[in-house]
């Protein structure tokens, strides 16, 4: 397996002097918004004179402030997110330090857990709510994405005082663009046989992708595409695995790890903190706003039904990938993801493609029954 | 507390006869479908000619069969539903009679669980499903339930073969409306201290609404209506209780059933089988596809966001029927209600009305703990 690569100092040391420069801007005067989704266009906030922060989802430690309030039976990610919150209003330190920093949450309508969470919201800091139709696929269901969409512009001039004009927008979606093109370049070096980075890794770096600024995160992945040209291959490996399902939010790599301590060589992560993150580019030679309806609408979350993409792009990486097995990831009782799994089982099935899943929280407490399962499966797969 | 009407025999009757009535209409060409939930307009089918049952999914028999493929940490009434279209489908008949008679299941994108659930049910039945919009205050969210309902009255036409005018529309909406009235009046009685009625009773009435003919079902709650305006007052009676939440389907009266063997007088059903069924009616002086979107986008039910007006209503609710307290009834692991507890227990607390939280399935393991609960919260609004 491949050391941790020169460029991961950059991401460190980009990501200390991030929090430093978002106080910085704010005091400034510039308006920073916290996002949760890959559903909420980076495009639309940079376009508006304003930065963003994705806000913190994937921490054990604010888990258990927020079950005082909600449900122990939901996501961990929706508790660790709103405990983050909670903590941070509260004076807490040992939390979230992004939360501080952001003038409003902009969330959307995805998971029935995270819609209602965010109605808990307002109390604590602004929040502004984007509607997602749920079944993407018709003229309607694109009209209305894009009111929606065009609405959030207003929200976001209102709230930064600044214009948005076409040619701002053109100008981010081609910014945006570069950084999906490099990240396609990235995950490219993977299909290499023994892949020359670890997925953990990867992860880590995916993690930060909407919390860096834009250009210092595509100086990173410049540089670790360089470093990766040039590596030499690793001489140790072990079967390629796909990891497909729910997102690991910063601070939960748990799965991620017990796989490599395991023997497995994560190749990619067809998730929110993989290639759903950054797959379809925005169309740049038509109506700004009508591409970026288009493109978020084309995201395939679990959210929506029916989500064909989704099982068609998780068979396509595969074969991309040239992997031995897919680890189908759920965070523990997020019921879309968990009831999707039947079809892309099935599809995996057809394709004589093994998969293990593993439903979990961000407790340690089932790591070593995952870790038994995770060894037979790997053994299977070799 | 009240014996059992007499009109409860007309009721039981009904459904018996119902069954046949559907296999005749059936054997005759007419087009049946089922649903599962309030927001699929019965004016739109009835108006194309067809005829249709809600689905079972209340039945705890049906929930093994299910868990066989579905995850078993979601909520119980999607797992018996699924259940039933499995068993039924697979030749079983210890489940739901009503599956074999549909051509066809009209579904909606409300929960998660439902809408995973129903890409799974066109291996076994044709399933359309109606898309809505999640956050309901907007014009653009308006025309977009809008479009959805004329695309379903298209799909219903081609299914039948007939074509709805905008005359029987109007026609089935009027038809509709009179039920709702009806439902108004046979609530009202309840407002008596004590209540003429059980809610039990009420609720098999209510979760017969969708199954039984509009005609029939105007017959019983006229019958009853009579019977209840002559009914002597009851001599015992217990403190005045409010169910909000999750609907309670065909075979789940647990919580009901436990409420009052501990001696509780229901008086109000804040649910989809209660309230949220009729409450509003549609406007029938103006287009009859922009009453239908509008009316049943008001539905308040906790998949919309944010649903203050849920909250307005059991507050109201609470004040005219005189509760002594409010149950929050939540399906076990139903996210959406689940969550939305917290702002309807604020806005109770606000107004000094006692809340109960229970949560549970189908099982009876939980009844003995529910009961425990039950008489402790009884005994403090007493």
């Amino acid at each position: 397996m491949a050391p941790p690569s020169t460029a991961s100092g950059y991401f460190q040391e980009s990501y200390d002097l991030r929090i430093a420069e978002l106080a910085e801007e704010r005091a400034q005067g510039k308006t920073i918004v916290g996002t949760f989704c890959l559903y909420v266009p980076d495009e639309i906030i940079f376009a508006a004179g304003a930065d963003r922060i994705v806000l913190c989802g994937g921490r054990a430690d604010t888990i258990a402030p927020a079950e005082q309030m909600l449900p122990r039976n939901i996501c961990p990610l929706i508790k660790s997110s709103f405990g983050a919150i909670l903590d941070s209003r509260a004076g807490g330190t040992a939390s979230c330090p992004h939360v501080r920093l952001v003038d409003a949450v902009v969330a959307e309508a995805t998971c029935d857990g995270k819609k209602k969470m965010y109605e808990l919201l307002p109390e604590y800091v602004p929040t502004y709510v984007i509607d997602l139709p749920q079944k993407p696929g018709s003229p309607e269901a694109a009209a209305y994405f894009l009111a929606e969409l065009r609405k959030f512009g207003k929200f976001m001039e209102d709230l930064t005082g600044n214009r948005i004009r076409p040619g701002d927008l053109q100008r981010e979606i081609a910014s945006a663009n570069e950084t999906r093109k490099l990240l396609h370049r990235l995950f490219a070096r993977r299909k290499r046989d023994p892949p020359p980075i670890r997925g953990s890794e990867i992860l880590r770096i995916m993690q930060r992708q909407f919390f860096l600024s834009p250009d210092r995160f595509r100086t990173g992945l410049r540089q670790l595409c360089e470093e990766l040209d040039h590596a030499s291959t690793p001489a140790r490996t072990g079967p390629r695995i796909l990891i497909a399902g729910c997102p690991m939010a910063a601070g939960n790599t748990k799965v991620a790890d017990i796989l490599e301590q395991k023997g497995a060589a994560i190749v990619v992560e067809e998730s929110c903190t993989g290639t759903r993150a950054f797959w379809d580019l925005v169309d740049e030679s038509t109506d700004p706003w009508t591409a970026l309806a288009e493109r978020y609408l084309r995201i395939p979350c679990a959210c929506m039904t029916p989500n064909d993409d989704r099982i068609a792009r998780i068979l396509d990486l595969a074969k991309e990938y040239t992997v031995d097995g897919v680890v189908y990831y759920t965070l523990q009782f997020c019921h879309a993801y968990n009831i999707e799994r039947l079809r892309v089982q099935k599809a995996l099935k057809k394709e004589k493609i093994p998969m293990l899943a593993i439903e979990s929280d961000y407790g340690d407490a089932d790591a070593e029954q995952i870790g038994i399962r995770i060894d037979a499966f790997l053994e299977m797969v070799s």
